[in-house]
């Protein structure tokens, strides 16, 4: 439709009406012609989850004025492998945008998050994707400030391209413009979960557990994404899908004298 | 119970009643006191998703003679929570065993599977823990070969630690054991799928997808997993769950000019 525009794919995890997804497509409009497809109900935490036991389905739906907008009925990354095979029938994506997630993905929360793994997987297609997080859980989360920081993130990565990855996640403070401080491109800090399970009886008398669960983090250092945030900067860990720790190959070795 | 025996705690992504878990489950009885838990239906490639929107449940089953086993109606790094902080209550777990699963883990798999996603989430508390898969995707496949070398690997890492890492993903080759060449250590290699949805019409005429895929490798390398399996050997690559892709952090230090 639009010659000459980069084609941008929006998605999200929290859906495809919550307030984040809605300020980043405003955001995107800027900068080129926009497609989203996204969850037709809330899919946080389903990380790299695809649908294999079950069929999808994708409505077309009036929810953004001017855009092409897609509800699907899968996770976040069923939402990329729709959008890349089916609803743009293989057309090239110039960058892939998720979020703006309403909550943070720092640290280690990036293996947990749909926001990452959906703009990972278009990552794996070597689309430049960028995950953006707001750190603050509330639907009626301020996305006014993260509006700015994600237009002046998306303009410097189109006109300098991502080097060395194809995807950054991005978290932003929950503070005012004014307040923050800058950008800071990081490594991911150290951290995890402890879980504490909400037990109850349901209605026929059976026992269940909901998960909830503190976030854990021991001696932030200085470089990391959550010592960046603590500071007011806006944080960006440019990220992989290569899980390998390449000095534990060495290290490993004596594994390659198991004779069989 | 028994003292002095490792604690091992064993899970899967192919649900309580796949073979692959019984096979893994009768070698890991030979190293320790055993306990399971395990989703109670099918959970591929359900990557590092977490049920948050819904509540858990968990049963004892009699399935194993002679070991605790705990089905969940959760993802596999549900069981894996839930194993932690319920069935074992805090337990100290010396080993985390998942698998073996039925089809490869092999290359950017791993993000996909909830084999290794279950065993990633044991690790993030520091437990030892390894992920086997099979090539063969049956659930007729033959387990034998993949119990002698599940059992020469367990001993070996009990004996000699993790080092480096926390977590190792093994692929065994579908083969005879006299035909699988030993074992080698190695890095994940590239890969990706390229999606092909069947599409069709359910009975009330409503389109559907129903994601399946190819599996591309360009230029396999020799150090990857996928080289190491299609030579007939046996691959490890120690894992883990830092995604930075490090020398990216000062290729795009350029980012740190955007003024806010």
């Amino acid at each position: 439709m639009e010659k000459n525009r980069p084609l941008i794919l929006v998605t999200n995890d929290d859906g495809m009406f919550a307030p984040g997804i809605k300020a980043l497509v405003q955001v995107a409009m800027e900068f080129g012609e926009v497609v989203v497809v996204a969850p037709d109900s809330p899919q946080s935490a389903k990380g790299h989850a695809v649908t294999m036991q079950d069929p999808l389905r994708i409505n077309q739906v009036n929810v953004f004025e001017g855009v092409d907008a897609y509800e699907c009925t899968g996770t976040p990354v069923d939402c990329v492998k729709l959008a890349k095979y089916k609803v743009l029938d293989g057309r090239k994506i110039d960058l892939c945008v998720s979020g703006i997630n309403h909550g943070s993905n720092a640290s280690v929360n990036i293996i947990y998050s749909g926001t990452m793994s959906a703009a990972m997987e278009a990552s794996l297609d070597e689309i430049p994707s960028i995950g953006f997080s707001l750190l603050n859980y509330s639907f009626d989360a301020d996305f006014g400030p993260s509006k700015v920081i994600a237009r002046k993130i998306i303009q410097s990565v189109l006109k300098n391209d991502l080097k060395e990855t194809r995807l950054l996640n991005v978290n932003i403070p929950d503070q005012p413009l004014d307040q923050i401080r800058g950008v800071k491109v990081c490594r991911q800090a150290d951290g995890r979960w402890v879980e504490e399970f909400q037990e109850g009886e349901d209605p026929r008398g059976q026992k269940y557990y909901w998960l909830t669960g503190r976030f854990i983090l021991e001696n932030v250092k200085e470089g990391t994404d959550i010592h960046a945030l603590d500071s007011n900067y806006v944080s960006i860990v440019p990220s992989g899908h290569d899980l390998t720790i390449y000095p534990a190959i060495s290290a490993n070795k004596y594994l390659e004298t198991i004779r069989l």
